[in-house]
């Protein structure tokens, strides 16, 4: 495959540019029978779009999708659904300048280099608005998995550049613009605008869980239903670390500590972020993941030119100062992709198996 | 594909029990003419077997490979190559007294759920003796990166358990069993010790780098180098976090800071970790994984059985208390695989591309 | 994957319904900077298109493409091409009679019974309007072959129904509505208009070929080049029947005839039908395939309805009665897709091959 | 993929060449819990394997086969069975001469020029030697559809070269050494005598069918029922031509008359072959596949050298006269392959549609 389709039997084939006439993606592999419409997806995408905040990127987008296929009287068909979003608000001259020169930190060079042609505008390809159509996808795989096996995603900012605000509370992620589960997010406002001022941009951190997710998905030996996940999220514009469960800090932790002690009620806790063996366990899924500074700042950066000759570049047009403000439900979208495929995949193996699995519940206290 | 298989063009299916006859693999899309013999695989299958000092398990293995097929006078023949490792020291009586009861933090329960069946001797299927057929094709596929473009592997312990030693210098790691970058490892061998009398297991840090990398690897939008990375490292037993670059620093970076500038010479430093838009730069291919504590300890674990039942688990049995040490060949070999399928998947779309990079050359002191 | 992507590194995901918004596709790895354009799309489109003549279906659609993404000032960057196709002429209600009954010979039985829903309007998904994206993509595939290596393309009716007319020349295809390569189709027509006043359906007989193939495409032992041919003619709609070279005859050949013998000056003869050991050769790609009658006929049919019960069914609306006179272009495209996706998997693994293949020409006459 | 794996859910990884080592087969994907042992596998090995009578090849090999792993207790465990066959009577002498020319009609040309390199020995990979893999991974496919569905597989010779014999009855197969299905096979055996007299080969056409096939199967829009098993009958060795149901003679077919129609007891005859849209009907499968004469003969051919030198070419060495005769095991299990693969397919999307389908009989007597 040629890289621009996502699954094995949930697949997803994501095309366009940021600034080409549309986006979209033709999802395969939904089962039939699924009511489905775009209000659906819209309601993800909307969560994604651009030009909400102050704190985002200005470009004004209205994202709608339309179902080209693949559904028939509100129903799926098992057939292919082909999503189309069309680009209405490109400013492509503001990229006239850096079409021959390399941002640092940026895909540019790497295009540049791969393809000996690239398309400057917005990013072209490697732009992040490419993950709307993953969002419209993941939405899919979101219904499917919820009517199916009651599992929710959800994700939430834990880390705004310098700045870390403890997580209090899953409810308060949909009242700000950070997704972050803190009451008061004044704190992420002065310092991101702090950081428009100095023509600066910022990382984020990003925890990402699936809750009631079936025992029994993962194909090891190779296509664990971890690696699946990192793969999913190192996949996503920008990150640059991914963990699951204890993660890193799983280094410094003894085998007596680590393991999740079981008792006839379910796991006590949960080092393993749900899974073991590169199968799901049936705890939650927890997740996080590392978002780098936005490389398209207005601060003048050392660089070269496609000639190789130093230059100077400074990126003007419109631009997420911290692109992880809106990775939570591009994140939320890739988890589910990556478990609605292994849901298939596991029953096509295992339709069999009898899977009385009896109570999985964490007594560990959850946040 | 079922999830044995590695790869989209350069594919590893892997195959084998713990304590079944043999493991192996088929290596599928090696071109041909390459010479090869059992010698150059076998080098990194020595680095990676058990029973090499009294830190890993003490089951002894020779581990010798057979190649079946694809190789003609000395060698590949395009057609797959196949490799066979027969078990020869199997004690499968240490296992008959979990093989109705969990181990917490083991991949048991959930091969249980998954498959309704399971070879419970020495963890069957999810056995990290099966990384050695991974070992054996990560070895062709070093051979052939090396003769193509002079890609050269390495990987290091950074941190045993709680124990961090400060990386002093690559030339250690061939001298000491843990494949540690410093001269001198007895807080280590110590802390080793004294978990071993604990019959406790501790975690590992792992760093992982490719040098002299073609530009241009990696095939976004979804098969990105850093995705299919992220998917090989995750995917290797035990780990439950992958860094590329800064990694989780990356969120308190700015990017002014982060990206890395250019300059005539080439990149300035190497936050990106060697890979910008998913695609290799020519930079070094920096990665650092966490490895998880050995499941399998001699110290008592609450558990439940295959009834749901409350027991208690006591892993007796030969088994690694700190299987992160073993884990640097396997690393290597995963790095490996990745990029030398990449470089198919890159020569098969781009081969008219011009690659006229230039000299690609980090100016920030490399360690 | 789920069925409706063609091809392993040049892919073809294909969406849409005969009666749905759109049909399309989006082809993923087509090679950065090959000149491409929707008129070099639109000529084979139009070569396929429907109510060209009074011997095809009626219904009027233009079959504008348009190109969403992967072009960028007018060439390919190596990024997916999405095509779509608007649906203008859809008449549903001629199908509300046939929705809770099958067509003896259609597809609608087999949907049911699959998918447990299906769009009975025009076919739904089974309906021939899909191979207009195959025709679409197929043209990529052609501009590339040519302009790479000289590869051309043709395909010609050799019997409708039950009238078979000999082989004069090619350069009557163009010249007559049924793809004949013959002077004078009037036989054809006499026959088509006493099928239509019958309100029968006809089989056809179609020969497709491919000039100017590269030597050594292919990968056995399984995706050998025929393989993969047999597998693109068969998925087409309404055939039964796939031969290559001898096909058929070489049952009662020998071997001291069917073997094409050698000279330096090329093959004598071409029973092979240009695949030897499911490698190209050099020579021509020869191919023939049988296309059964339409099942849609206004005739009526004993069959069954939904329930199971006895019922008769007449086809009204607008049909092809004999489905293979548009299957030419059809065939040609489904040719090129295979040949360009083996042209790409053969030069990831044999690019460092030294391909002095030396004339290959075959001596035997050309028709 | 780099085309040695056939299938997507049900998975075989085909490694081995004529002469080397040892040949075989790693399948992926096999439901876990099936009873499974060498003998179940053995039985369609004997019935392919060569030295049976004077009218195949004279090489001896017990073709015993060894399941290395995926089995434990006697049951399949949803991980990889590998099998592995020894050669054991290899006389590579024998290829000598022929190292540097090529047999009309032989994959010799095909494989050096692709490859660059060869292994001439028994024609290397390929040989119709490997087809012994595949009878193998056929049978786990044969055992699991009988077991789960009661389907049935059979395969005959309808024709050797220019003597065809009329059908008499399944019965008579497994009574003769060519697989007729016939009482008196002396026309038969009196053309092979003076074949090989004559230094002279032939093709044969073969039957091949499936009963108490599920409905369903197939994955429109291209991986289509028909289009994968076209794939597989036309990958098989020597195949140069394959049908489905009335195959060639729907051409001249009317839609009144080719057009199955159906009653509440089922279809009244099977022009479809038991595939409608690419997806089974239930109605049996119904194959004929064409089979080219050997290349392999030791009357003398006109040929060129590797340095495109005039030659002629004497093949000496122990080779089947007429391929063909072994050919019927081999075809089942490519059938039973294709189908299990799709059932895995189907169920994957399919599991919730209710397949209350009713008796599905053919009427129209059968052979």
């Amino acid at each position: 495959m040629s890289g621009n389709t996502f699954g094995t039997l949930f697949t997803v084939t994501n095309f366009g540019e940021s600034h080409g006439p549309a986006i979209g993606c033709v999802i395969d592999g939904c089962p039939p029978g699924m009511a489905l419409s775009e209000a659906d997806i819209q309601q993800d995408l909307d969560r994604r779009r651009p030009g909400t905040s102050k704190f985002v990127t200005q470009r004004n987008e209205p994202d709608s999708v339309e179902i080209l296929s693949g559904v028939y009287e509100g129903k799926t068909t098992g057939t292919p659904i082909a999503l189309l979003i069309r680009n209405t608000d490109q400013r492509s001259k503001d990229y006239s300048n850096i079409a021959q020169s390399f941002r640092p930190g940026h895909a540019d060079y790497a295009y540049w280099h791969k393809y000996g042609i690239r398309d400057p505008r917005g990013g072209g390809r490697s732009s992040a608005r490419l993950t709307a159509p993953t969002v419209a996808a993941g939405a899919v795989a979101k219904k499917w998995l919820k009517e199916k096996f009651g599992t929710a995603f959800r994700a939430c900012m834990l880390q705004v550049g310098e700045v870390a605000l403890p997580f209090e509370d899953w409810a308060h992620v949909p009242n700000n613009p950070f997704f972050a589960p803190v009451a008061d997010v004044s704190r992420y406002e002065d310092y991101m605008d702090a950081l428009r001022k100095a023509g600066d941009s910022c990382g984020a951190l990003i925890r990402v869980q699936a809750s009631g997710v079936p025992v029994g998905l993962g194909e090891p030996l190779y296509d664990k239903l971890d690696a699946d996940i990192a793969y999913a999220m190192m996949g996503l514009n920008a990150v640059k670390a991914v963990e699951i469960g204890a993660g890193f800090d799983s280094v410094g932790q003894r085998g007596t500590t680590h393991g999740d002690s079981l008792s006839p009620q379910g796991f006590r806790s949960n080092n393993a972020g749900g899974i073991l063996g590169g199968i799901s366990t049936g705890q939650d899924i927890e997740i996080r993941i590392a978002i780098k500074p936005t490389s398209s700042i207005i601060s003048p950066r050392e660089s070269i030119d496609t000639e190789g000759n130093s230059t100077e570049v400074i990126t003007k047009g419109r631009h997420d100062p911290c692109v992880g403000i809106r990775a939570a439900p591009i994140a939320e979208a890739l988890l589910a992709m990556v478990l609605m495929d292994h849901a298939l995949r596991h029953r096509a193996q295992n339709s069999d198996v009898v899977q009385a699995v009896g109570p999985i519940a964490a007594e560990a206290p959850r946040d």
